[in-house]
């Protein structure tokens, strides 16, 4: 990447993605977190480009990343939990700054076949619970 | 692409895509169609490749073009009708076959904040607004 025009408003995490999610790693472009979400295993990537809202506005070069990170971490959930079908999604209809969401999802879960965005009241992780989740993860990145 | 394997099955358009959606283009690896809902413009992105279910099987080339194809069909909306947001989404807990939805959304729109998943039973377009609409993605596809 180019180095950083100091002109250039810095990348901040959106302060409801940070509420409603955790850090899993820093990854090249984006930052991986693990939505506070018992129901689902649910990741969410948010790529550190400042302004950021559509795919379709990246640079070349960081659409590709943006792509090859997604994949990235639905084979991570399909390593940990096995679902039954994978959801990849970038909305952003209620927060602008550019996220992907992948969610793991099972035939008996909360919400299936619906998606989950919007459906059922989310239902954080007991401290425990996360914290097992974000080191099987890290532990399956670094693996 | 490599050359056709007789003995693999051959690629056939599931029949809820074919009854929901209505041909625009046969692109380079996949079939773009519109959804037959006037509520919102959304096409839909299937690529040619038999049994494909998830992202992350793809071959690498097959899933960069997917990718390709995705992004144009979002910038078709955009050039079309100037959305407010653009929902890019691959789901298929309904219909298995891979396919990849992308949706222009206006903050005035039936669903909105909502995804247009299973949200309103879809109201098919009037034949003429159907074949207008067909027309003008086609004129931009050619433009």
């Amino acid at each position: 990447m180019a180095a950083a025009d100091p002109a250039a408003p810095a990348f901040a995490l959106d302060e409801r993605i940070a509420a409603d999610s955790h850090p899993v790693e820093s990854l090249t472009l984006c930052e991986l977190r693990l939505m506070d979400d018992a129901q689902y295993p649910w990741l969410v990537l948010v790529p550190r480009i400042a302004g950021a809202r559509e795919l379709i506005d990246l640079d070349p070069a960081l659409r590709v990343q943006l792509g090859a990170e997604t994949d990235q971490a639905a084979r991570l959930l399909r390593r940990l939990v096995a679902p039954d079908k994978l959801n990849v999604a970038s909305l952003g209809n209620v927060v602008e700054q550019l996220h992907v969401h992948v969610v793991a999802r099972f035939v008996a879960d909360a919400a299936w076949p619906a998606p989950v965005w919007g459906r059922l009241p989310m239902q954080p992780y007991a401290r425990d619970a996360r914290d097992s989740m974000v080191s099987r993860l890290r532990a399956l990145l670094d693996a």
